[in-house]
């Protein structure tokens, strides 16, 4: 493994969450190189002293690891295939990082693509919001190739406060990144289930809050349950048509190895129903909205 | 109030959880009449000093407090009215606790039927299993007159590590349970599904039982969490039939207010299944069996 | 069996329902003595030459065949039992036919308190909205002795074009009351859903009618079809908080027989809403108004 | 139009549909080319007087109406573009009739190619079993420009027995395909829901039969109800995988356009628990035997 400052790092996609990884990387001292597709947002990287790059291939010139922070499935696999690809500039032994919340069988179809190539693909999807993100304090679970999990871990370790190796197989990876976030979505739509029950029911508020406190004692859970006891879905940390994308992933998933998600069908439904009503754009826990109308709560 | 063993305590219902509430308030030093429906289960009670009743009526005779711990709302209704009733031999300000899981509708029924008499009644629903029972440390939710709580007190206290007073209405202290209960037999369904998806996508049960153990950090889940990972349904801390009942009062008191629970349907047609398929007496997180089943593992 | 004007019927219960079944009877010239707790509704049936009673065991006085045509298991137990019920006054041989949706149980009950009695319980639930009813074209389920279905046959023929015997265990023609009830709002609520679904999607609501006409044929599916397309609820055939208390009892049926309908929890949790919406006096299909809800339509 | 043995047809993808449509249009007197990917399925057509194609490109030449019957979107899109699609080949104001249950939004982007490319889409998928493909008694729903479902309508005629124009957006013929499809599905697990319940209730199956029969008194129904009675599921006219794939098709439909259809997750479970259970490959009415399960019954 090269020193940091020798590990040359390239880094795809510049949104909420991978522009506050790209800063903690750069901050750690590694020697950057940003591509985004709005080429307007990588200017602040540039000031800082990052190199910028005008197509994924050209972030992968040279690299050691090459991050990709983007959208879905379809968005990883063009900044991979094609003649402005990653692919075709990664030298051997290079590591590609993907941190976006994809489709096993996308990381499936990564992992093949580069073990071709004689690159390595390393599943390395984050668990946390934006704010954690920006302190460097997300959660990665990294699946891959050994040798390639321990090139990638200093270049991970700068955004994240715990890189958890969960085995060889890449998808193995994105399927307990989905597992964690169909937990939070179910236990999130749960929460404002009994949040509803229990104003209609005349329990005082606090004592629910004291409850879902003990009970669901995790910080991120406790963030939400506030979220949702005050109503306050206009400091977006996940938007739920991020939420939606990602409850169609762990049906499909769940379609693929035949194991029924039944919460999840219900959740699907509220959300679309969430964005029928224009709810889209308004934080994830928002769908508490739809709860309400739901009970005929104003 | 009276000094504690001048406060005479009742006690109709000695099942497994109400013989070691029972037991707690003899080690506490009330002086106690016990009555249960089938008298064998008295005995053990008599031998440690306690007074036994042929009736409910016979317990209440004199009683300060009169605790029940029965099985629902027609078993609590059958001990408090007609000639074998505690109500008849209740004396003015005397104080029924209620303890068992009962809805709401029925704790206003009886909260009414106690003020006509002149005595009080508290609703004081528990959280927690037989073995927290044994060792004295339920959480109590009380509701009722403030005053008639004080003189409850310090008999909840003897089976309690905390008695949370949630009000004046007694129905609300009995929808704070049912809310509690949901949302633990929600949790419960959900990491059996997240355990069969997990299964069936090659993660390893070592790292989802850490994330759920992060996720989920409350002993009581974390108990349940274990039970699954190990498919341990044998040591039955609540049956499967009994949280069937549970489940249909959540879904009664729901239809009451007029705010769904979607996830209650779920797990409720679950539960369902696994009492057609014999698992009734079993512990109630061994609906993680019909989880697996409805994903074809063995 | 009786020559039909020697038949002497009592009829407890005028409501939409009842009241047109009632002028049925009378119409085919049975001898008619009525019974209803506001007695209000009672006069015009006096002035057509029916008698009134002022207690339900009144109206059992010297009858052959005593229909009842109530709201609900209590109401029902409520006229048979107890010293103005009607099982006082019935004499031996006599026919309870009992008419209203009713819990299996609730008619194993029944039948029970019969046999003790000496006189016949036979369960006739009836299938039609009032319109059918007033037309004396009701479909009825009988199932009972056979020789107290035959003994009540001709009055049950009076407001019926169908009388089908199902078995001689009286439960089992409300199971089957349920179970056609049940499909009745699966398909209603299915039907608002490909509604929804289709005007969101471009479709012509006329070649979704048709596909409906040619899917659902049966006339009583078509009227709702119809009220669906045209958002007509304010025509009450059978009102929402009607089809809640159903859809709650089909759940309790299935519960007691542990067979999951799915389905049922679903639409439940809609009409809960809907009730929350202030719909709960609107037609039955006016769940649809939900379905339109979630979709974002107006 | 051309006489009808002067239009020209190509025929893409003989499985069990396709083989008996493209009897049907041979019988009809059309001058016929097919293909299909395994080649061996072509030579009963080529006995008959068909010619045979080694591409789809190669069924494209010269042809006035080109058929598709293929599995899915991904192995229609295959069949019209690149170098073996017939796309390339078709001439101008060539119509390409559609008839595979394919997503709105792949029928969209079809419509765009052959826009595009001169040529005209319509999309025309079809209704009914194998053995109606058979008869030539298939219904067609068709939608897209009025002259090419003009020139289309003799060819899709030969193997209908009614050709339904729904509007001019091709898509809108496959939403209308989906709510159908949508409709049997959850028609056919409502009546395995209905027998399960009624079996556990002691009802007759034969009053249960005559039931069903009233209410779904259309024969496609009919032959699904009793497929169930009878658990008959041998006889393969749609399979269970086929229906998985189905139902994803409108599930995903009602994301695009945010219109929740909740009884659609609720079969999708069962159809994942029935693959999981290696129904797969059983007749789509199958899911009976996992409803028979979740309720106990052998």
């Amino acid at each position: 493994m090269p020193h940091q400052t020798e590990c040359k790092v390239g880094f795809i996609g510049l949104g909420r969450m991978g522009a506050a990884m790209a800063r903690n990387i750069l901050k750690a001292g590694f020697p950057l190189t940003v591509y985004n597709r709005s080429a307007a947002k990588t200017q602040p990287f540039l000031d800082a002293g990052a190199a910028g790059a005008a197509t994924p291939a050209a972030a992968a010139v040279g690299a050691d690891v090459v991050v990709t922070s983007l959208m879905d499935d379809q968005s990883v696999l063009a900044a991979v295939e094609g003649g402005e690809g990653i692919l075709e500039q990664l030298r051997p032994g290079a590591v590609h990082v993907g941190t976006t919340t994809i489709s096993p069988r996308c990381a499936a179809t990564l992992a093949a693509l580069h073990r071709t190539h004689g690159s390595d693909y390393v599943a390395a999807p984050v668990v946390g919001r934006p704010d954690l993100a920006e302190a460097g304090r997300l959660t990665s679970f990294v699946a891959g190739d050994a040798g390639a999990i321990a090139r990638a871990h200093p270049v991970c370790s700068a955004y994240s406060q715990a890189v958890i190796p969960v085995g060889s197989t890449p998808a193995v990876a994105n399927s307990l990144k989905l597992a964690v976030n169909y937990i939070i979505y179910a236990v999130v739509d749960l929460m404002g289930q009994v949040y509803a029950f229990g104003e209609k029911s005349g329990i005082d508020p606090q004592h629910l809050g004291m409850v879902m406190q003990t009970m669901f004692g995790h910080p991120g859970l406790q963030e939400y349950a506030a979220r949702i006891r005050d109503r306050r879905f206009d400091d977006v940390g996940f938007d739920l048509l991020g939420e939606l994308k990602d409850v169609q992933l762990i049906l499909d998933a769940s379609t693929e190895v035949r194991a029924p998600v039944p919460f999840a069908g219900v959740v699907r439904d509220k959300l679309l129903t969430a964005v029928a009503q224009g709810l889209g754009a308004k934080d994830c826990s928002a769908v508490y909205e739809i709860t309400r109308m739901n009970a005929g709560l104003k």
